[in-house]
């Protein structure tokens, strides 16, 4: 056995486990439920899944896919289309398998990130036949070290019938130690999540299962593919400053510290771009208790303004792999990576009073959002954690630019064409164009803020003509709406390829 | 000082507070926020209130009122109508601030009634100028002791600058010990809630607040307005006996036992008539954990089925309230009443792992929940606690009856004009026509369910044929919509009085 494998595998017995990626693809079969480590292209199995690739090409066969998050394109791509993915959950990024859901050939089931685990609990999720696991190494004392994800793989582990272990020694040993594995028990019979500070440890390092259940132990060197993220560019750099400001407005009002509360900050450009705003601010002692560590965290890191970040994931550009992954130690102690159960709980994230920013795809004049389909009807991600985190924050903020494609739409509508969270659990809106703070408000108070700060001006006067007329026909109800034109902004963009229209002059 | 308020009042430093109704009344001014104890039409305050209505006559002042839920007709009829209320928040219910909330008089902010307490803290409610509190007793070491309801009191009492305490002589005596009074620290500071079962007290039995903010006290005899419960009829009993036999593959399935979860039931008839249903079950030592107990919970006290009610309020109709006041003690070790932030806190809720029962106004194909806004526009009644429950609970279950208005109206429609619960939040649909257990199921999955097993046959053929079309028009998308035509249910309502219509032949 190679020494760099041997050195990963403590646990001696399992020696004899040690196979191909095809002949461990070769144990799943046909209708299995397979859990898969993996968080946003981060942690996940690679060359099993590859392998399964490569069996799909003589074989007709169908399985059901749950993972913490979007894999990379091992899974979400070339399984995908290769048509062996029946249904899939919780999360999907990647235009591969967006394009198999919406052409109906794989049932994607979005979810809250949180919920997964108390679904497997219940046998929702399940029987998980086979749980693909990516790991650092299994320990003497047959803990299995996840990789730079945690993601729902501990509570997979508990309830999988048979674990499949991809040993990656291409992730640096130095990921020993990193992890903070809590499992709640059963509900009703649990004790409450002993966390009252995102920095201190609560769980084990590694994740315990039954040696038992482990069938296949495949070596892989296969690095986590880099995230895609976009470098912030003058807009985003608003959005921030706009945020910063508002920040500050909240210190001097004697809600927050300069050291603000924990921050979270969802996948994406512009919550990233967001994120860097801080590196030259004068807020300090950050920390970061999030899903996702994405490249901004790290520099916010070295710039000294965090002093801790906690998630489930690490997800950061190739550039930042190799200066992050080559020096881990000097990040060890700044970092923790908890199961998504942990990080994304309600109870955790209200109890310690989260600040949340993630970006919104459309949201309407009365701060409902939508996070995950394109005109009502087609899938783009899915919600992730937004709505843990944006119903139990202390401060829900979406952020989004206020024009897409070229200015043909504009991300504030009437209507939102698809709702993922509720005027009820939005409490900030930021674009390029301003800020509006919803706290408190009722609707129609809201829709004043909204269009004035935050509408771009090429959309302001229809968006008034619609407001002004709805306040009229509804005389002055609770949320004033023409259903007849609520969506229309979306039909014209299908017709006529913007949402721009004659403003009637009523 | 009568007798029977010298008992009650046992700090006797207080006794100089004792003043008229009129003379507490003139202590509120213009543009005051005002905090109010009452949930559902229980614990409020009535001769203070009344008071202000009287004084209305001869002024014009407008105040901001936030309470635990409804209220009862003083403040939510005659107040209301009175043009007293500028800003009303979390929940109303009574037509008569319906009707000035719908006619832009006032500004109704509806909100997740876990979430008021953390407003508050932030000062986003407030700074609350006076809480007028309704109380059973002050015990000697100056503990208010609230009556029917706990609601928003004790953050209100912390946070309040001055108190108003309406001592209700009329409520029993025996009321002072239900309350179990928690209430969690500032965020980030907090302990974990020590909750870990709905039976076991956890707080205080009333609310300490500083004796110098009490600057009136005001003796009063109105008793609660009852609650307006329709009795269950044929459908509703038609809906219990659905989800009782779905509990019972529950157990089957070796999800629950017979003990069930903690269950929680939303306000209202067919929420009550359904845990009505549980009398004559097998099931039993069951657990209430709500809002609210309505008289179904007594009903299932008595019948030896519920072994132990938390709850934050206890609104039941004319007739059990003669019968459970008049013989408290035979209840009083059986039941707890908490702050709202405690009975509908995330943390609790999923902890305990909650079957939570509420009623949707509409409900869409995809398992979107319309709880609030009549075609999208006027608020029937808020969200109250149904986000906080849903959400959380194990089991998120919805009952509406398939049709209103005679069969004018298809209580599910394609899309819903108003989202308060999305697809991600509903497991389980109720009708008098079937059950729809939607867990696990991708969007398409949950209509094909929907359309079979719930829809009234009226309407049936024509949602098939929408949703036929939409499928085809989308190219088998995630979430299939024709835009054009998801609100054209309501805009027929609107017009023709009526869901109904041709189907296209296509």
């Amino acid at each position: 056995m190679d020494s760099r494998v041997e050195k990963r595998l403590g646990l001696k017995e399992l020696a004899d486990k040690v196979v191909s990626a095809d002949q461990a693809a070769a144990l799943i079969g046909d209708g299995d439920v397979v859990g898969m480590s993996g968080f946003t292209r981060a942690g996940d199995a690679k060359v099993v899944p590859m392998a399964l690739v490569e069996r799909a090409k003589n074989e007709n066969f169908k399985i059901d896919i749950y993972t913490g998050a979007s894999l990379g394109p091992e899974v979400d791509k070339y399984l995908a289309e290769a048509g062996v993915i029946r249904k899939r959950g919780p999360f999907i990024a990647d235009s591969g398998i967006r394009n198999q859901i919406n052409s109906g050939n794989v049932y994607y089931v979005d979810a809250h990130l949180s919920h997964n685990a108390e679904l497997v609990r219940q046998g929702i999720i399940g029987p998980i036949k086979y749980l693909i696991l990516e790991a650092t190494a299994i320990t003497e004392d047959g803990l299995i070290i996840p990789t730079t994800s945690v993601g729902n793989s501990p509570i997979f582990a508990e309830y999988a019938e048979n674990i499949i272990v991809e040993l990656n020694i291409s992730h640096p040993e130095s990921l020993i130690g990193i992890h903070d594995i809590y499992v709640p028990g059963p509900q009703g019979q649990r004790e409450p999540i002993p966390m009252t500070d995102a920095v201190k440890r609560i769980g084990e390092i590694g994740i315990k299962v039954d040696p038992a259940k482990i069938k296949a132990i495949v070596v892989s060197e296969e690095p986590d593919a880099p995230s895609l993220i976009v470098p912030p560019d003058e807009e985003t750099q608003t959005m921030a400053n706009l945020l910063l400001d508002f920040f500050r407005s909240e210190i001097k009002a004697g809600r927050l510290t300069n050291k603000l509360m924990p921050l979270q900050s969802g996948v994406g450009s512009v919550a990233n771009a967001v994120l860097d705003g801080f590196a030259n601010s004068e807020f300090e002692d950050l920390v970061v208790a999030s899903e996702v560590l994405q490249d901004a965290v790290f520099n916010l890191i070295d710039a000294g303004k965090v002093s801790f970040a906690a998630a489930t994931s690490i997800t950061i550009s190739e550039e930042l792999q190799k200066k992050v992954y080559g020096n881990l130690e000097k990040y060890a102690d700044k970092l923790c990576l908890r199961p998504q159960e942990i990080s994304n709980h309600p109870e955790v994230i209200r109890r310690l009073g989260l600040i949340s920013i993630n970006t919104a795809l459309e949201l309407d004049i009365y701060g409902n959002v939508n996070s995950t389909h394109v005109s009502g009807t087609k899938m783009m991600n899915g919600i992730g954690g937004s709505g843990d985190f944006a119903r139990n924050a202390r401060l829900g903020i979406f952020v989004t630019k206020s024009y897409a494609k070229g200015g043909a739409i504009s991300s504030i509508v009437p209507m939102v064409s698809h709702v993922d969270h509720t005027e009820h659990d939005v409490d900030v809106i930021v674009t390029e164009q301003g800020i509006a703070d919803l706290r408190g408000l009722a609707p129609k108070e809201r829709a004043v803020l909204i269009i004035e700060n935050c509408v771009h001006p090429d959309f302001k006067e229809q968006m008034w003509d619609y407001y002004n007329r709805a306040v009229e026909a509804t005389g002055n109800a609770q949320t004033p709406h023409i259903l007849e034109e609520a969506l229309s902004w979306h039909v014209n963009l299908a017709k006529n390829k913007t949402m721009k229209k004659e403003v009637s002059k009523a």
